[in-house]
Order: C-alpha cells, then structure tokens, then sequence
C-alpha cells in the first residue's frame, strides 16, 4: 500500500466514498466570475464559478487592519451569497424575503468581544421588528406567539458583548428562524435513510442521534453549540461563524424524497427542519481549523456530544445552496471536524 | 355615497378586504436603500425598503435605446432580486442555488420578436447544462430522467426566435422546472382553503379551478398561458414578463400550515408547488396594464380559462419574497388582470 493509499484511507473515515474528492479538495471548485452580467456583478457571488475567468483561492487571506470596517473582519473569508445582505455592527446576516428568516449570519468571535461584559444587559434587550425590511417579507413577533416555536437566534446574543447595542441588534427579527420548544413534536427518526449520492450516512447518524428526552431545540443543544463556539476562542485567536437554517427532505413510503416543513403566522414564517453552524478557527500562528454541524430542529438529549452533529462542509454548502468560507481552500485547514488532515 | 367611495368598491370585486390597500397603491411601498451596507450595495435590490433615503418611484420609465443592452430592455422596469443574476441574449434569470430551479426569469416580447422565423428550428435545441453554475447547484438531464416530471422552461422557447442561439439558450437546465406531466398525481382541493390574511379568496378560487383531465401542466395550461402572452404583442408595443415557481403551503388535518414539495433526482431539484406569471403590456401610446397568473403545478382541463389563474401580484409578491416590476406604481396601470382601474 502506498503512502498515498494510506492517507486516503485515513481521511476517508469521516466521510463516505462520495465525500472523498471534497476532502481531497478537489471538488469543492472555488472559481469565480462567470454570470454572463457586466452590469450588476461589481462583486464576485459564491455560486456562479467563471467559464471563461478562473481566479484561483489566495494562498493567504491576511487579517483585515484593525481599523478596517467590521464587516471586513467579519466577512474576511467570503461571502456564502449576496442576497438581501445587511451589515450590522458585529455580525453580518442575508436575509430569505421568502422563508422571513436569515440565509446565514456571519460572526467573528475573539476572547475579547464575548467576554462578559457588566454593562450589556441580555434580560433589557426586546425582539424586534426589522423595518428595513419591506413588509410584506418581514416576520413579526404576533407570527411567533402561540405557535409552539422559539424565536432562536442564529447570530447569538452572547456573542455581542461589546455593548448594549450590539447584543440589542441580535433581538432582530430578521436573525430569527422557529426552533422546537419543549412542546414541539419529535421526529420519527426509523424512516429517514439514504438521502441520495450527495449525502453521506454520517448525515442519517446525525438523525439517529436525536433522543426524545429534553427541553428543546434552542434552549438545549443548539445552546451547547454555541457556547462551544465562545469557548474556542480561549484556544484560537480568531473564530468565524456562519450559521443559517437547513430544509432537508425526507424519503416517504411512496419511495420518494420530500421536503416538508410547517409555516407560522400571518407572514408564513418557515420552520427549518435543520440548522447548521460553520467555524473557522485561527491560531496565533495562522493555523486554520474547521468545524461544521448540522443539528435537527427538534428536541435532542442532553447526553449527546456535540461532536455527532459534524458533517462534511459539503453536504451543508449543496443542503444550503451556499459557498461557506469559499475564500479558504480546504487545503488550508490542519484538522477538520477534530480529525487531523494529512495533505499531499 | 360619495364618487370616492364608489371607485373603491369598483375596484374591490377583484380583491379582498386585505387586497384594497394594495389596489390602491398604499401596501406596496417602492422605496429602496437600506441595507446599511456601503461596500456592497452598488445596485438597489427590491428587498429591502430605505429607513433612512426614500427614493421615490419614477414617474416615467423611458423606453430603453434600442441600442441599449438586451438587458436594459429586458429589465426595464427592475429587478426582482439580485441573488444570482445571469443575462442571456434574450432573457435574463436568477437562480436558486437551494432549490436548483429559478427564482425568476424576466423576458421582453414584441411581435418582431416572437414572429415565426423559418430560419430557427426547436427541434434541433436539446437540453443542456448550465456550467456557469457551481457543481454543487446545477441541474442534470437525469435528475429529469424518470421522474415523473417535464423539464419545463419557465422562459419559453417559443419567445425567442430571433436567432438559433438566443432559441437554445433557453433550453439551458438553469431555465428548467419541474412541471407535473401526464403521469403526474393529481392534488385533492377540499382541504386548500384558507392560507391566512394576506392570501385572499381568490388563490383558493384557483386551487378549485383545476380539473382532474389532461396531459399535464407542461403541455397544456402553462402553454396556454405562454401563447397568450405571445399573442398580446399583437396589440401592445411592448410585452414584459416575469416568471418563477412557488411554494405554497396547505392546511393540514392538525390545522397547521405545511409546506410539502418533492425532490428529484441526485440534486435534489424541487418541484414548485406552483408556477407565477406577471405581464406588463405597454401600448404604443404608453399606456401601461398588467395581469398575474398564480397556477398550481398539476393537471389542469383544458376548459378552463386561464384569467381563472388571475390573482393580485401582492399574493405572488408575498409568496415568492420578490417585488416584481417595482420600479413601476400600481398607479400606472389602466387595467389590473383585465379590470379597468380607477385611480383617484
């Protein structure tokens, strides 16, 4: 067996057979341009790769200068799309007019701006509206009421801890999705096999994992992740974040694949049925780790770690329609989802 | 009763109470901007409405050169939204990179273009994909394969015969959704009543319309609906439509609202639950109307006519989470899906 052999071997355990040319890399195509569009592309878009222009992923993404705005520090490895984006003080969200809830939310987290701080007062911040937001796509706190879900953040409260304002922003509206409260239903997990080539088993586990024994989607798990995520920056100087929801289907008794999800209130806010969380750490020394989880919207045991919700990037990028991180080659990172990578 | 009060109830027939506002111009608010976003925001998207700078709708939206680009004609009167915007030489689309169908395309008919031209064959344009598309998001011919389902155009075909070019760009998969063929289930009505406030009457009127005889969606109705709008440049100068699928939920025996759409395929390209057309018909002398179609995505018969299909564009605003010919006041228009308007 050749060297080569055995580090493909030893990368191949956290994915399926699929998966192995997006941990080799090469799948994942980072080229952008294309979109046949002089007038509107003044800003390269994640999804489009070019046809006739090729620009390849920079060896080095440095850090944006300290006095450089806040949404280049946040944004510093691409943005996943630019639709609906809006940019508030310490995170970035793009918003779906059509599901009333974030694509994704993008944070830059650091020992320093999720410190506790003595002056911001999470109980003093209210859910509010996003009137930047056209009506007839804005969700409304009457749409949540009664419904049986949370208003769950994905840009969390406690990650904005620099001021009272900042952690106030994350009580808009617009970075809310529906999670699963205690009186949620719990999902049946015995039917939910084989999602297709795409999609590798590790994904079903996820399901598996899932217990019917808990207090909720966001009060629970989801809470664990993110403070998972405060705690990496003890270790790292640097963590990015993207977060958004997920609308996976499920095979039926009919044999086929479907995606059905609940809307609630007047506006016809969506549930997701999955959300995930990306993260990108940086060492002082440069040094890239990458994490990525997707959790099912629904009641999951205290006792499982948190680790059984890695999956491959992959699977949350073709789930979500996004390019995450796409300025950062998968070459990059040293470990991915707690595995070290061997690079050839 | 005074002249005011009975140009509203005029105007009401074709709505519901909740619609009233809308006819009258008050809902549907133009104003752009926000998205406090500086480095991005180069182009105004139709999300978002301006907290701060109101820019109001343009009196006039002069007739673009014709030596303008195609897409300056095309997109006249605005863009829908800017998520993955791509120009081809006769239409220009938007792509949803999750769902991996269209989020819209915009076409521009006039009687030189839609003539029959002997020198344009549809037999000889096959079906191919869109390589401008990342991997992870594109459509395949065999995700079309088998199941069940037409790889329909929502940019049809037969409204571009300019050239044998500008005729095959639109059997590119990106312009592609699912449409129900002949084989296809057919939906129950009884229990598609009822979406909520801003969903008026007349969407469940439509819902009720459709029949259980046919060959499917494809091939009957929708083309129904695309000759009409071929046969209107007959009359008007200009022809401007919009066009995308819908996801639009049903009540449920527990008395919630559920999304519930099928995946085909590898790429799990989802099949609308509806398909929306929106018509701006300009006179020679400038005269503006317009007509919106809302139809569900199963068999329809062949007896029913298609202004069954008419729903006020507010109802496929909110659904689709688009503004569609936004650069345009309801104001302008003398007809509204066939119905003289009365402003005041």
């Amino acid at each position: 067996m050749s060297a080569l052999f055995r580090k493909v071997s030893q990368v191949a355990v956290i994915g399926t057979a699929t998966s192995i040319g997006w941990l080799l890399g090469y799948n994942r195509s980072h080229e952008k341009g294309g979109a046949n569009f002089p007038a509107i592309e003044t800003v390269s878009a994640a999804s489009y790769q070019g046809s006739i222009v090729n620009t390849q992923v920079p060896d080095v993404v440095p850090v944006p200068s300290p006095n450089a705005p806040r949404i280049a520090q946040i944004m510093r490895f691409g943005f996943p799309s630019l639709s609906n984006v809006r940019s508030l003080n310490d995170y970035v969200l793009s918003y779906d007019t059509r599901n009333r809830i974030p694509y994704w939310v993008c944070e830059h987290l650091t020992a320093e701006n999720v410190a506790k701080n003595p002056n911001v007062d999470r109980a003093k911040c209210d859910f509010h509206e996003d009137t930047s937001v056209h009506q007839y796509f804005r969700s409304e706190n009457r749409d949540y009421k009664g419904s049986g879900f949370d208003r769950g953040h994905l840009a969390a409260a406690g990650n904005h801890r620099r001021s009272q304002e900042d952690c106030h922003e994350t009580f808009l509206l617009s970075n809310m999705s529906p999670q699963m409260d205690s009186s949620g239903d719990v999902l049946s997990t015995s039917d939910r096999t084989d999602l297709g080539t795409f999609y590798p088993p590790v994904l079903t586990d996820v399901r598996k994992m899932k217990a019917q024994v808990g207090r909720g989607f966001n009060r629970d798990k989801w809470n664990d992740v993110e403070q998972y995520c405060r705690q990496l920056t003890k270790s790292y100087a640097n963590v990015y974040v993207c977060t958004g929801p997920l609308f996976l289907p499920r095979r039926e008794e009919d044999g086929k694949l479907y995606v059905k999800y609940q809307v609630i209130g007047q506006n016809h806010v969506s549930v997701p049925t999955h959300f995930y969380k990306v993260v990108v750490c940086e060492s002082s020394t440069g040094e890239l780790d990458l994490e990525s989880f997707l959790l099912p919207n629904v009641e999951i045991d205290d006792s499982v770690p948190i680790a059984s919700f890695h999956v491959p990037l992959e699977t949350i990028e073709r789930a979500s329609g996004l390019l995450i991180f796409d300025k950062l080659s998968q070459k990059k990172f040293k470990k991915i989802n707690g595995q070290k990578v061997g690079w050839f």
